[in-house]
């Protein structure tokens, strides 16, 4: 079925406010180290004020996945709803630029665009905690049936199954894009995450999935296993195509029986692992949206992961387009 | 006379929108590529609309500085303005946690808080677009007398002369200050601001400052001179100390008939000038709080600047601690 746009994301607009840290912070503020705690306006004040130097940078996972695909040349959109706030128009000013069409207008009233506190530790690892602010309220009526009709993919993400309105623009976007003929990617997110909505995930990933992101041990927690490969295989048989990172180890594909290896890229220097694997889905939706194979595919990931991870923040446009031209990608 | 602020501050308060742009884009936007040109907010949004993947971090010139000084261990105060807006709260957060007070409130109406569209072309130079916004509003009253007495030393920009109300908050500035026996410097900031006001720098500069920052070429400007040293020798007549840098040739400091030429410090790779002069300010300012010779003002002065060259954006407080740590200097 024809379509002129590739992808289209629905998910959270944040604000990325991204600060150095040390391990005892994390551990003062009591943060799960390397996972995303959501907060309320209060919590995200004083861990604010714990902060110091701060950088800010749209980030996002769908829209740093949705950013990235357009500044790799792909026909790109987002769904999603931020203020009529500064910080709003940092994030519609980056996802516009990257030449994303991004219908949903801006809030007028409600809570502040959302934030996300990205504390990075001396060993390159992130903790987040995110204020969802608005973002939060995303409901099936901001889902703009055209746009999702007529993009080839729909990518969600699991971080706003936290919020209900949320949850149901997800259910309606995956009915329209689904009655389209379009196939709906989805990722896990986060382990806390798929802790919090295990039920919820299994039903989608077994009846309205059809390619599927998740680290390891987001796979392993969703289906409360120990065993890899028993979860590949378990998964294999719900999603058409499950798309598995495992860090520094690289990537695994499954496909029906098929297991493709993907080996993680060498990089010279670790300095933030933020967006690694918002990277990897833009990189492994490029190359389907461009009807790659399954291993190019996950070696799109696996370049666009290890570009991220080689600087601040999860937005990377210019350095990833010219990591794939150097490639012969774009 | 004691203090218990070593520096306090008058500028602009700013947020930095940093973005790599190549040279195509300056020439197309019309802007003197390496200056800081005025826009107003018009203008403001269609250069920003003209940038892709942008990086937000605290600014202002002698924000800079002083939240540099405060990264160091001095005691810092800063007198500036911003809105209740998001970029106020954000100033005022990286400034405050760098451990300097802040007595001026946040503005309640007026124009938003300021931002600076710094520019960053592939040979690392920045070309700036500043939208003053409600920095401009600065006047006398803002002034705080009791943090301006106390201080040691008061530090002013030469970029907020483009204001009326704002240079009367610094002729102010610069009375109190005197009054209590204090040392008054100031920063020269940009060529083209002093071109704009030379008459009136040149004024100050022979009546009022008793320390001069500036680079060789704002200080050829303010005396419409071609001979470096004929232009030390002048500012050498008319100041106690200036502190004059010239790029990778480092800097010369002048005091009465000495002549100090401290070399530049040699740094592995040239990112973004942004805040050279800035922070080879924070340096000296650092070195002359805690008495140390002139030489060695100097090298901290030209340490500083290496730092915050080899990142992105003007904030660098524990790259620049641990920098001055390694030499013992903290």
């Amino acid at each position: 079925m024809t379509h002129t746009t590739d992808v289209v994301g629905v998910g959270a607009a944040i604000v990325d406010i991204l600060a150095r840290v040390d391990d005892a912070t994390i551990e003062g503020l009591g943060m799960p180290k390397g996972a995303m705690s959501l907060v309320d306006a209060d919590q995200s004040k004083s861990i604010y004020g714990a902060l110091k130097d701060t950088t800010e940078r749209s980030g996002g996972s769908v829209a740093n996945t949705i950013a990235a695909l357009g500044a790799l040349g792909s026909k790109t959109a987002f769904i999603g709803k931020r203020r009529d706030d500064q910080f709003g128009e940092i994030f519609a000013h980056d996802i516009t630029t990257s030449g994303t069409k991004f219908p949903t207008p801006a809030a007028t009233q409600g809570e502040e665009t959302a934030r996300c506190m990205v504390m990075v530790t001396p060993d390159a690892e992130r903790t987040m905690a995110t204020y969802l602010g608005v973002s939060g309220d995303l409901g099936p009526a901001d889902v703009d049936a055209a746009t999702v009709k007529d993009a080839g993919i729909l990518y969600l993400e699991g971080y706003l199954w936290d919020k209900p309105d949320a949850k149901e623009a997800f259910r309606a976007a995956m009915k329209l894009a689904h009655e389209a003929g379009r196939r709906v990617a989805l990722s896990l997110s986060d382990p806390f995450c798929v802790d919090r909505y295990r039920e919820s995930f299994r039903e989608i990933v077994a009846g309205d999935v059809d390619i599927l992101f998740a680290n390891e041990a987001e796979l392993l927690s969703l289906y409360e296993m120990d065993d890899f490969d028993a979860a590949m295989d378990k998964v294999a048989g719900e999603v058409d195509i499950a798309a598995v990172t495992r860090s520094e180890k690289g990537a695994v594909i499954a496909y029906g029986s098929e297991r493709h290896g993907i080996p993680a890229e060498a990089i010279d220097t670790l300095v933030d692992t933020t967006g690694a694997g918002d990277l990897f889905a833009a990189g492994f939706l490029f190359g389907m949206a461009n009807e790659k194979s399954l291993d190019l595919c996950g070696a799109m990931g696996c370049m666009a992961s290890s570009v991220v991870i080689q600087m601040l923040g999860a937005r990377c446009g210019d350095e990833l387009h010219a990591a794939f031209a150097k490639q012969g990608w774009v």
